[in-house]
């Protein structure tokens, strides 16, 4: 059996070794979601649309968050991000918000986890805002949507039928 | 019908007031988890046990990102943390690890955020050591189980017939 | 002649000591502000209107460098802040955007530099989104306008004829 | 008309992809400056000639807050700093003193908003430094002055008589 | 045998809880040094007195990182100093520079960690600038001198005949 | 005689221009330990070996420290690491603990200041771990063992007779 990249052999956790990989145009996409009760729902649609900030300061919360990535988990490399995007997708028949975070760089590691982290503080951020009302909701499921750049290319989740739903300026 | 409370009559977001609120003892509890391949998952546990740092550095993680709290979600307030403490659930029928997180202050306002984001980063932690083996990891759902302290009293959540499984040291 | 509060008799500059200073409620207002051209604030005030984010990001961004403050400042003390708000007024006869700041908490030392910061972080954030339209767009002045609290108890700026134009929440 | 670089079609903002811009040798500088009392410039002035670590604190300041420049304004991207530099011009006969910055990279965008970063962090720091003394000091101009890199070549402030006065070190 | 605070009994180390610690005037003295080279501490000399900012950045970065405790060292609780102050020594017989740091505050906790944090800094900021001249320098020995508040009331390093050669404004 | 490379002629300290530097494959190994009573040791020993955390705990703090470093320490250039690694070696006959850091990066700056950082931030986390225990511990002496890359190419400390003691993953 094969062992966790990230440990040696006595179980060490450290930071690994990305010299010696190529620097390529790398890219990934994820998701999270905030499900929530209809009035959550109707107040949040009702904080975002024509009338308040509430998308915003979420969309802005994950930007931010992506840049700190390497600050929240631990064996993350520092990476100079050139491009950061957080979409939401208003479900009023799940009274769910669903958000979509694209990062890429020219580097030699992915930004998989830049991805997942904008994602999540998006999510935690629309939590906070509803949290008065609705202390109940449900974060998730966060997920890696797409990657790609690298040595092993493109990878591209297999059920992700409601990826795509999002218009996005790519 | 009302509004989000961090949006005032024209929708702009601001952090609330809340030095009128009481100084009590504010706890919370969150949990979160990770859902992996049996290859993954048959991993994690052999960097976990006896053998390697892997929980470790999830749980260091999630303490570190609770003290971040206020800097990740932009309307939170700066929080003096008494305790923090992270701990994890290795479910081998499920090839899920579950994480639960305990925060606890002296303060004016809630520390369900700092819970929440406590585990949010163990999860985040725990899907970067694995995903070379498996992208398509799924994290959550990730909420709150309860909380207590405020004017609220406390709150818990109704359908966490999991939670209580992790052994505690409060 | 007196010194500088910072430096002590040998000109070395160190955080000073505010132990015995009593815990009180202490606020402060500061403003800033952006000056333009025709061009750039037109597509501020397209921006900003039923149409876009842009106020919404400098408000967050003036929210969480407030936060940031002893970060920034060097012999600042870190605040457990209890409120920051940033409002924002388009001044369409001048081709200006000016900003207002307010912070408040219960504490052993003054939040001037807190809304200061917030102040010059909002309009750098309103200068970062109108930068390709306009380089040489000016940010000033900015100042304290107000701050209650401490000792000294309420400090008033004389000239402020403008202050009170904006809509406040209190 | 157009609209700002930074808002997509639905008005929503992100940090820009510049992953297609070239890697060029780019640089900015940008100024402040604090207007004050007359027995607040006389005490800055003792306490930074010969005596006192004043301008030392400031200039410190500047430099760290450069660094932090993609933490404070959201939508700005990391970058890794080659040069910063920040000096000062005591101006006795206005009781003013005024800095100026100046960042360099070889990088993708450009450092004006790292340059105006530093230059709002040193004047913050002198205001902090003499708020005892007179609360009603005011910060500004703060402006670009020069930058050059980048597809648009150079630019340079057209009412910039005073730059200059400072003794740089390029 | 008794075991580490930090670890609870299956060895994982968590941030302790110190709700039920009294709220009382704590504070901690601690020390750092640098040996070098007898051209570098001329040139280090040379750089600090009447001529040089040296020592005036390594007292900065001291007080910063004294602030920044709780996200360098992981199981630290965030506390809100009232006071940090860095002093140097040089030592010309010895080619020594040696630094004395000390915090302050009202708090549940000790600030033992913090002006150990503050004296390390201090010590590798000196080392930074003197490095291009002499990278052997060697820091330390970093060690606590003395604390005081708390259940435990007054500790002093007993060995510690060189503290106190150090002026200071307490 | 010279002076220190981060001062001007005028004794101003500022972030040196490394443009002119080539990108090159810099590493720098560094070390520090902890000397503690023969009670402390015992119990950090017993918290590290198949029972506990402590030395992961450790190891994630010099390398999110390293990380860090131009934040703690004013005139460093911030550096995208490709790799950092922490290793402890217990040493019994002195109550002693080790640690090793080992940085490394494609840049235009030697990381030096990073190893040291690392090294710091691991043997304050033991500190802080044992304190309870062993107030009086003494960290260091924090040095640099080796650093290779740049124009200067390969220095290595000449009296590090215990270097190598420690198992690499290099």
């Amino acid at each position: 059996m094969g062992k966790l990249t990230h440990l040696n052999s006595r179980g060490e956790a450290n930071m690994l070794d990305v010299m010696d990989k190529a620097v390529t145009d790398r890219s990934a996409r994820a998701e999270s979601a905030v499900s929530m009760s209809a009035e959550a729902f109707a107040l949040l649609v009702d904080g975002s649309h024509r009338k308040g900030d509430a998308l915003a300061v979420a969309r802005i919360a994950g930007i931010q968050a992506a840049k700190k990535t390497a600050e929240l988990i631990p064996l993350c490399h520092p990476l100079a991000l050139t491009k950061v995007e957080v979409q939401f997708e208003l479900l009023p028949n799940e009274n769910r918000v669903r958000m979509e975070s694209y990062c890429r760089l020219a580097g030699r590691t992915g930004v998989e986890m830049e991805a997942l982290t904008a994602a999540m503080a998006a999510a935690l951020t629309i939590y906070d805002m509803c949290k008065a009302v609705d202390p109940a909701m449900c974060i998730g499921p966060t997920r890696l949507l797409k990657k790609s750049g690298g040595k092993r290319g493109e990878w591209r989740r297999e059920d992700a039928n409601e990826a795509g739903s999002i218009r996005r300026d790519e």
